[in-house]
C-alpha cells in the first residue's frame, strides 16, 4: 500500500511554515513564507496558500488532509479562528472551509498549543498515555490536556488554558487581563526580563562573558549554555522556572487528577535541572493520594513541532 | 407505580446521618447517630449500620439503593474508602461491599464533595445543566466538576480538588502539606480566625456587639446577621472571601472552559455580596473568550444537602 502523508500548516505572527509529514511523525519537505500580519487576513490566507501550493508543486506524495495550528481561540468543529492575538483584523475567520474548498483535501483547525498536545499523542511522549498535561513554553505558557487519548475541551471548546492559571492572585498583570498568571514568569519575554533583573546583582554570571556584556542578547538558549559551562547563577535560575512551573502544575493535577506531565518549547531545552526541580516541586505540592505514578517528561517534537503538531491533525480524526 | 426510594448517609467526622429520600431530594425520613470516629473503622461501620437499621425499622418504603458520601479518598469503582482524614485507623476499607452485603441493596460510595456535585446535578441547581464546577465551602474546601453530564473523575478518580489550587505560591501553609491553598482562605476555621484578626481594628463593627464581645463565638452565620444589620466591615469580609473565591474560579473556569459554577456550603450562606463579588472577580479574570455564558449560582440543597447529595449517587448511576 502507498504511504499516505499529511500537511501540517504553523500559522505564525512572522512566519507560516508548512511540511509534509510521514504517519511516524517526519517532516519530509518543508517551506516557510511569510505571513504577513500587518496585511490582514486575506492576504495571510493567500500566504498559507502559496506556503502549501509550493509543496504540492514539487511533490507528489499522496496526502490525506491538512492540519492548521493556529493562535487564538479556535473552534476545531467548525474550523474557525477567532482574534489570533498577533494577527491583526481576523475577528473570526472560517480557515478550515476557505483551505479545504482551495485544495480539495480534508482540513482540520486547532488552537497552536492544543495541535502540540495531539502532536505529542500521536506521534511523540504522549504515545504511550492515555491522559496527559501538556505544557508548552515559548513566548507564551500554552496548554492542552488530553483525556482518555482525546484532548479535553470543555463545554465551549477553549479549555486547557495552563498559562492562565494565577499562582499569585497580586502578581504581575498579564497580558490577558488577569494577575500572577503562570505565563507572567515563564513567557519568554518574562524569563528574559527577570534574569536581566537579577543579573544586575550577580556580576560574576557566566552570562555577561557569553553575551560580550550585552544583555539584550539573552535568550534561553545562552541561559542552558551557561548553565552546561558551571554558572550557578544560571543552574538558580532554571531551578527557579521549575519550582513555578510546578507551583501551577500542582494546582492543575489536583484538578484533573491526570500525573503524566510533557512540557515542550524552548524552555523546556533547560532539561534535566528544570525537570528535576519541576518534578520536586509538584510531588511535593499535590496531594498525598496523588503522588503516586508523577511524571514529569519532555516532549518528543522539538524542532518543527508546530508543523508536526499540525500535521498530527489528521492522523487524529 | 410505586414510588421508590434512596438511603443517602452522610458519613461525618461527629456524626452519622442517614435519611430516606425521594426522587425529588425531598427527604422523607432522617436519623443521626454518633460517628465515635476514634473508636476505629469497625465501630464507625456498625454505626453506619445502626442508622440505617433504624430507618429501615420504622420505615416501609421501598429502597432502591444507598448512596454513601465519605471524606477521603474514594474509589467509586470498588467502593473503598482510604484514610479520610477525621476517621482515623482506616487506611482502605471496602466500605461499599460490606454495607451491600448488609443490606443486600446496591450499594454506591463518593468521596463527599463529588456526591455534592452529583446531588445538584441529580435534584438541585444543576439540573438544567450538563457541565458544570462545584465547590462547597464548609470546614474545608471541596470541588466537584460534571462534565457532560458525569463527573468528572481524572485518570485516577480523584480530580477536582479546587480546595487545594494554589493562588499564593508564598501563602499559608495548608493542611494538606502545599502552601497558599484556597482552602487556607475560605476554609471556616482560616476565615473566623482572618476575621477575628481584622476586627482587632474595627472596633466599632456590629460584630463585637453580636457576639458580646467574645470572639470566639464568631461564626459565618454571625457574619452574616452583622452584614445584614448594615455593618459595613462585615460586608468588606464577604466581598474580599467572594474576591479570594474568584481568584481561584478563574483558573479553575481557564482550564475547564466550564462556565456555570454552583456554590453550597456555608460560606454560600453570604448570598448576593458573596456571589456578586465571585462573579465580578471571574469575569474580570477570566480569557476573554471565556468572559460570555459565565453564571455563578447558588447551591440548592442546603439543609442535610450531605444526606442528599449521597442519596442522589442511587439515581445517578
Amino acid at each position: 500500500m502507498k504511504e499516505k502523508y499529511s500537511i501540517g500548516v504553523d500559522l505564525g505572527g512572522t512566519k507560516v511554515k508548512v511540511g509534509i509529514v510521514n504517519k511516524q511523525g517526519r517532516i519530509v519537505q518543508k517551506v516557510s513564507v511569510n505571513t504577513f500580519a500587518e496585511k490582514g487576513p486575506d492576504k495571510v490566507i493567500a500566504q498559507i496558500k502559496e506556503g502549501i501550493n509550493l509543496l504540492l508543486k514539487t511533490n507528489k506524495k499522496e496526502i490525506q488532509g491538512i492540519g492548521i495550528g493556529s493562535p487564538g481561540t479556535v473552534s476545531s468543529k467548525r474550523g474557525t479562528v477567532e482574534n489570533p492575538p498577533n494577527l491583526p483584523g481576523w475577528k473570526k475567520v472560517h480557515l478550515g472551509k476557505i483551505i479545504q474548498k482551495e485544495f480539495a483535501l480534508p482540513t482540520f483547525v486547532e488552537n497552536d498549543a492544543n495541535a502540540a498536545a495531539i502532536g505529542e499523542l500521536i506521534y511523540g511522549a504522549g504515545k504511550a498515555h492515555q491522559s496527559f498535561i501538556m505544557v508548552t513554553l515559548g513566548t507564551g505558557v500554552g496548554g492542552g490536556i488530553i483525556y482518555k487519548g482525546k484532548l479535553f475541551k470543555g463545554e465551549f471548546g477553549g479549555a486547557g488554558e495552563i498559562g492562565h492559571i494565577t499562582i499569585d492572585y497580586n502578581g504581575t498583570k498579564c497580558n490577558c487581563g488577569s494577575y500572577g498568571c503562570l505565563e507572567t514568569y515563564l513567557g519568554n519575554k518574562y524569563v528574559i526580563k527577570n534574569v536581566t533583573t537579577k543579573l544586575k546583582k550577580n556580576k560574576t554570571s557566566l552570562l555577561y562573558k557569553l553575551t560580550e556584556k550585552n544583555l539584550k542578547k539573552i535568550t534561553p538558549k545562552v541561559i542552558h549554555e551557561a548553565y552546561l559551562l558551571g554558572d550557578k547563577f544560571s543552574l538558580k535560575i532554571i531551578e527557579n522556572l521549575g519550582e513555578t512551573l510546578g507551583y501551577g502544575l500542582a494546582s492543575v493535577v489536583n484538578l484533573f487528577d491526570i500525573r503524566t506531565i510533557i512540557i515542550g518549547g524552548g524552555v523546556a531545552g533547560f532539561g534535566k535541572p528544570l525537570f528535576n526541580s519541576v518534578k520536586k516541586t509538584i510531588a511535593s505540592r499535590v496531594l498525598t493520594p496523588m503522588r503516586p505514578h508523577l511524571k514529569v517528561k519532555q516532549a518528543k517534537l522539538k524542532n518543527n513541532a508546530g508543523i508536526k503538531g499540525a500535521s498530527s491533525l489528521v492522523l487524529y480524526q
